[in-house]
């Protein structure tokens, strides 16, 4: 029975990836990341048909050589391989979903492949992918790390969450526009993945910040403590890559008032659907450390620095009582 | 002025090492981790005094042939150059200031080279470090990491802090008990390093733990999630070194049921000193994730698990309802 069922799937995908190379892609989605990655597809040589809400980013997709399209619904009726890239679990679910929804009748078809790039809650890929089913459409989940410049020069890397034939046919479309495209499990695993990496990537950004905070009031030469951070049993990417102290590192936010880099207010959004994943699971799952630097970030983004990286936390902690407004 | 002063400190550690190697050295606090460190100062052909407030430490040195002494006072008479390794900042006091210690009256002289490996407040080991200049002895702080391992096999960290001459005088003795010796900065500069370090891993484990946990309520295989951790933003030490989620590394304690190890109870003592060093510095300043981390690791305690490896908070963080007493 499964069997059977994974061969249709395999067959699908196969016929999707054929029509894919003959017929155009679909992109949903055009923004700051969307955009980037729909032009690098433009460039491999591919035809694009595309939808966004946003006038301006429709007409800099037609610009770059894509073709604009009505709706979600429209895009998925023109192509058979659909790549989005949206905001959060509403908007998927809408473009998804909704009544001109790439599901909605007359849009995808029996053997779409529908690939989301968006990070949304792993419940959502999982309703998004049954929907799909149901149509005979193939969806994955693929949500991204790598950011606007990832986007732009085709280096991000896709954590993906879908049936090993789903992985295989989506691949093939995001290697165009990425570096390195990992199965992460069944759908709705590229999310998970996605989520449980930024936690842990939030808390331990907030714990060098604290470090070093440390380290400025004791005394302790603050390149000092990240050499040995970074050489013991304290060693973290947020401390060796990334460090948010000022004059430790070169070419990093830190080093030039944290412009660049991976926004606040984009961490932030993570560490919430971090917490409505570990809230809505059964048993419910408490994250304390998680949930407390949700609050911190949200408390640096309430002081008007959500758009400055999410390394400028270190500013939060370590600022004494006349420089923390 | 200072330059003087340094020259004179400068002859009078070398008078200390000189004499170190033909007179005796003395150790105090003999326990888990002085025992061991002692001991390789006996191996490497020393004469070692010693004193303990236990009996049997006391007569385990003597049985590994050093000689046992009444008080701190008397081993700083019979030596001039003074090894100590105790619980923390009263001991510390206890055993430097105290009427029968290191520095009383009829104890160490001028030139005499003392060197704490204990874990304390920064501030303990400045009042130690004046009060022994006051006498015209140099003294040093060299907190530790690495372990009863480290202590019995010689190849612990040493986090100096001290004058330039002090730490190349203490790195001579610290060498035969260690494999690296980091010269941190000034007095106070070792311990302000360790309480960091300390600082930034109980946070950082406590992270990994954390999205473990989410991973597990979420479905992704935690072998994946590692993978994916320990090649991108959030790769670090707790992730790809001491994983604590059981299955997914082996030769870890998580692996033993979280024997072995370092113990929840001494990641609080370290989180407590960098609380207080914190608390009481000018500003203030506050660590919000560090101040949750050190009240979970105190729950882990409270709930019977402090001499369990530390990495056993994965336990506490993911347990349902019915597994987390």
């Amino acid at each position: 029975m499964w069997s059977t069922q994974r061969a249709r799937w395999g067959r699908l995908c196969h016929r999707a990836m054929s029509s894919g190379s003959s017929g155009p892609l679909g992109f949903i989605g055009l923004g700051n990341m969307g955009g980037p990655m729909a032009r690098n597809l433009l460039k491999a040589g591919h035809e694009v048909v595309g939808f966004d809400v946003s006038e301006s980013n429709l007409s800099a997709f037609a610009a770059a050589g894509g073709q604009a399209l009505g709706s979600p619904r429209e895009v998925a009726a023109a192509a058979r391989t659909v790549v989005t890239m949206l905001p959060s679990n509403p908007h998927i679910r809408e473009v998804y979903l909704g009544s001109s929804g790439i599901l909605a009748a007359g849009g995808a078809s029996s053997g779409s492949l529908l690939i989301d790039c968006s990070t949304c809650e792993p419940s959502v890929s999982k309703e998004v992918a049954a929907a799909a089913d149901e149509r005979g459409a193939v969806a994955v989940d693929a949500p991204v790390s790598g950011g606007t410049i990832g986007a732009e020069q085709a280096s991000l890397t896709f954590m993906v969450g879908g049936s090993d034939s789903g992985f295989e046919a989506a691949k093939l479309i995001l290697e165009l526009m990425g570096k390195k495209v990992v199965h992460c499990g069944d759908v709705g695993m590229g999310q998970a993945a996605k989520l449980c990496n930024n936690l842990v990537l939030g808390i331990s950004m907030a714990a060098v910040c604290e470090g070093h905070a440390l380290a400025g009031r004791l005394g302790l030469d603050q390149k000092k403590l990240a050499d040995i951070l970074n050489t013991s049993s304290a060693r973290c990417w947020s401390s060796d890559t990334y460090n948010p102290c000022p004059g430790v590192m070169e070419g990093v936010p830190s080093a030039r008032g944290y412009t660049g880099g991976f926004a606040c207010d984009l961490m932030l959004k993570d560490l919430d659907l971090a917490h409505s994943a570990a809230f809505s699971s059964q048993p419910r799952l408490a994250l304390p450390t998680g949930g407390l630097a949700l609050q911190l970030y949200s408390q640096m983004s309430a002081r008007g620095h959500g758009h400055k990286d999410f390394s400028g936390l270190y500013e939060h902690i370590a600022a004494g009582p006349d420089k923390s407004s």
